[in-house]
């Protein structure tokens, strides 16, 4: 599949690949959260995916959703496609936690705060790590 | 299967049912914004469904979005389960136009308007019709 990232998209920092999805992360210090964007071209919102490509896009959304319980301390995650901004289809998956900076009120267009680097590099290699290991279960597809 | 829905979404008027959701209405006459809520007992988010139910709202979110597309001028739909406030999984498909009242942001928690009762009553019924017309197709599973 040739595809590329829109400028919005390409300024995230790379996580890992999968079947489907790229991973990408939100450089925000207050939630853990990363998109899957779809590796197909000329894909605007999740209308431009045939049946097979929906369910895989779930069986990710399913393995990114571990990951993040996984690896965070959630309350409750927020899967979202929202693409008003941004021209190219992406799922953000975000960790919500009771008394989080806008709890409970959604996270987009709101408080923003970049991580240290070096913490930012550490997140970022525990969250590829932790998808290495989950996405060998079979229920997530093929990879 | 036996289920309730919570109080916040037991006072949004009722759609229709699909396998596996009940359809339900958002009165904001800002925005053509129906709810898809999976009719499974403790179902806070989507972690609580098995990969064949995930699949099957997938193809719910299919057909509620062909739906969408087909009655309103949408310029971009946003799909989202958040559930930040109300503990029960619902899945958000909201049209959006540009220059909308919120256009490019999110709308939760933004500007709401109540639709005039016969205005309502007539878009639920359009609403309604087109998933009964639109179900017949195999793509969205058996219903």
């Amino acid at each position: 599949m040739a595809f590329e990232l829109v400028a919005g998209l390409a300024a995230k920092e790379y996580v890992t690949d999968l079947k489907l999805c790229r991973v990408l992360f939100e450089d925000n210090k207050y939630y853990p959260w990363i998109f899957l964007v779809p590796k197909k071209e000329n894909t605007k919102n999740m209308t431009n995916l045939n049946m097979e490509e929906r369910f895989q896009l779930m069986r990710e959304i399913a393995l990114a959703e571990s990951v993040m319980f996984k690896l965070f301390s959630c309350d409750q995650d927020n899967v979202a496609m929202i693409g008003n901004m941004t021209p190219q289809l992406h799922v953000h998956i975000v960790c919500r936690k009771q008394g989080d900076p806008e709890w409970p009120d959604t996270v987009w267009n709101r408080t923003t705060g970049k991580y240290a680097p070096e913490v930012k590099a550490e997140i970022i290699a525990k969250i590829r790590a932790e998808f290495e290991t989950q996405k060998q279960n079979p229920q997530y597809g093929q990879f």
